[in-house]
């Protein structure tokens, strides 16, 4: 499949979801700085991936789009939620080339608006019921319920490590966590949850496990390197801002193990004060030095080899699977992964 | 019921709820800025009322504790949740006495806990399936996804006034912003929770909308009341600091209506600047124009009509049920709000 029909297929797939979750916006007040704001970050077009692999599984697996749409709505509202919070926790500037929710409106809006949207997340899921079923519905809730709680697991295992200053993770630290912030979230239970629906729940989601953690380690390392080397107008955030917020990422990591000592004991010390007392101008000279010892190259290389195994995955799972636009849809998802620039 | 009664009862149900959020609370990493925390506003003891008013509610109607201990402790999880959330978002200081959670840990990990405790208190709502069947563990659970959506527009209208520096409000949009904020959470939806399950569903929970409106507005014009006048130690948060939060209570609302000129002017202004640049000295002329035009009067007057029509309306609805302690309990609250100091 060619990038342009994939892309093509995410659009089309994340504009049903889009006018989805309109549609469960009430029509009512407060407006100005509540419901006026639940779709900011999800009309501002993020790349679709999460309501793409969930709708693609289920019609993979012979589903419908009319009975996935609500839990895709539900994926979506939850995932912008996290991200409004995500922002106003790392104090972030940009989010898709625009000014972050706290930054245009304030934080306790954003904070709110992000509860908000949680609970307004909730609302698809009931719909379940009448489409799918009482087993099936709460099938689905279960998912939903165990994605949310992986990712506030993932994000307070960062969270603390920022906290405590922690400078002696291990690459596998930093790959545990994210399992738990981001593939969960990202594949893992898009496509389990995709399955469960378009199967009827014959699948069992479990098979998943495996595809999501690769594509999703993939994915969030690639994202972290993007950070760093993008190109901001296409990438949409601050380039270089998770050096500035002390994220530990593989590259940091990879970095303090590599580095001189007097290096290291820069680097601890520029980790140890407040995000605002950082100087962007350390933050330019960690970068060289990852660019120095190869810590950006380590990462993307990593990023490689797990996209290469989400794809040997995919091959194992799906290869059953009779020939559709769906399948071949996650697949070209899974091949963008490893060469996206943005 | 004499207050120690009402105390001892409160604090039993309190604990009966205490050890059921313990129960939930999962025995694993991430502990130290995640699960070590779930606990901590719970734990530092508040007055119990919500708990409190669904466990007698449910057993004024014939139920059982261990009918409804799950959704006391839903309503116990989410509520501390929001107040967790609140906190940041008024930067307050303390919380029962101690700092407040963002204080004592950060901003980011306050708000990560808070969207933990959030879905965790989905976790009891399914293990009502079990113990209510699934019709009544649906009503709950629709319940509470009202509820909660309640408070965050209540927060929303709130939130926006500051945001907007709204200095035209009317009595009638603070009663309208707390029915939201306050009332559901606190009363309605406690009363109504604990009624539905002790009746099985044989009782309208629309019957208790009336006492439980009566109830939370005059609670929490009593609450912001104490909030400037309370002695400190008990009441367990900075004194005036709904003032220099520029929280627009039923006393700002009165004096913007009854302060001279030259003084609206003054009122504007401060409240036109953030937080952190209001003067206390400012806060403390404030607190004193409000002593003098009867601002405080005016609520405190307001809350004992309120308070009156709660009782009316409580033996309007009860009076019809046999004499029991739970009974007794929830008139005994009403009673209580009428002349709390702390």
């Amino acid at each position: 499949m060619q990038n342009t029909l994939m892309h093509e297929m995410l659009a089309d797939y994340g504009s049903e979801t889009l006018k989805g979750i309109h549609s469960y916006i009430p029509n009512k007040e407060p407006r100005k700085y509540l419901y006026d704001l639940v779709a900011d970050y999800p009309d501002r077009g993020g790349k679709g991936f999460r309501p793409g692999l969930c709708i693609a599984a289920c019609k993979a697996f012979g589903g419908r789009m009319d009975d996935v749409r609500d839990s895709a709505v539900t994926l979506e509202l939850l995932h912008n939620a996290f991200l409004i919070h995500d922002d106003v926790e790392d104090e972030s500037f940009f989010r898709r080339g625009k000014p972050t929710l706290h930054e245009s409106t304030n934080r306790a809006i954003a904070i709110n608006l992000g509860d908000a949207m949680n609970v307004l997340g909730l609302y698809p899921m009931f719909k379940n019921r009448d489409r799918l079923g009482d087993r099936l519905a709460k099938q689905v809730f279960l998912e939903v319920q165990h994605m949310v709680t992986e990712s506030v697991e993932g994000q307070a295992m960062e969270l603390g490590w920022r906290k405590d200053n922690v400078c002696t993770l291990k690459e596998s630290d930093y790959m545990r966590m994210i399992l738990k912030k981001t593939c969960w979230y990202t594949c893992m239970h898009p496509l389990r949850i995709g399955a469960i629906i378009g199967s009827r729940g014959q699948v069992d989601p479990d098979i998943f496990n495996r595809l999501g953690y690769f594509m999703g380690t993939s994915f969030q390392i690639q994202d972290d390197v993007l950070n760093l080397v993008a190109d901001e107008t296409r990438y949409g955030k601050e380039i270089g801002g998770d050096i500035m917020e002390g994220k530990r990422t593989l590259m940091l990591i990879h970095l303090m193990g590599a580095c001189s000592e007097g290096e290291h004991s820069e680097l601890v010390e520029f980790l140890s004060v407040p995000i605002t007392k950082r100087s962007p101008e350390t933050a330019s000279m960690i970068l060289e030095w990852m660019l120095r010892y190869g810590s950006i190259e380590h990462a993307k290389i990593t990023a490689k080899y797990l996209a290469g195994a989400a794809l040997k995955e995919f091959y194992t799972i799906f290869s059953r699977l009779p020939e559709s636009r769906d399948k071949t849809l996650i697949e070209s998802i899974i091949l963008y992964m490893i060469n996206r620039e943005y």
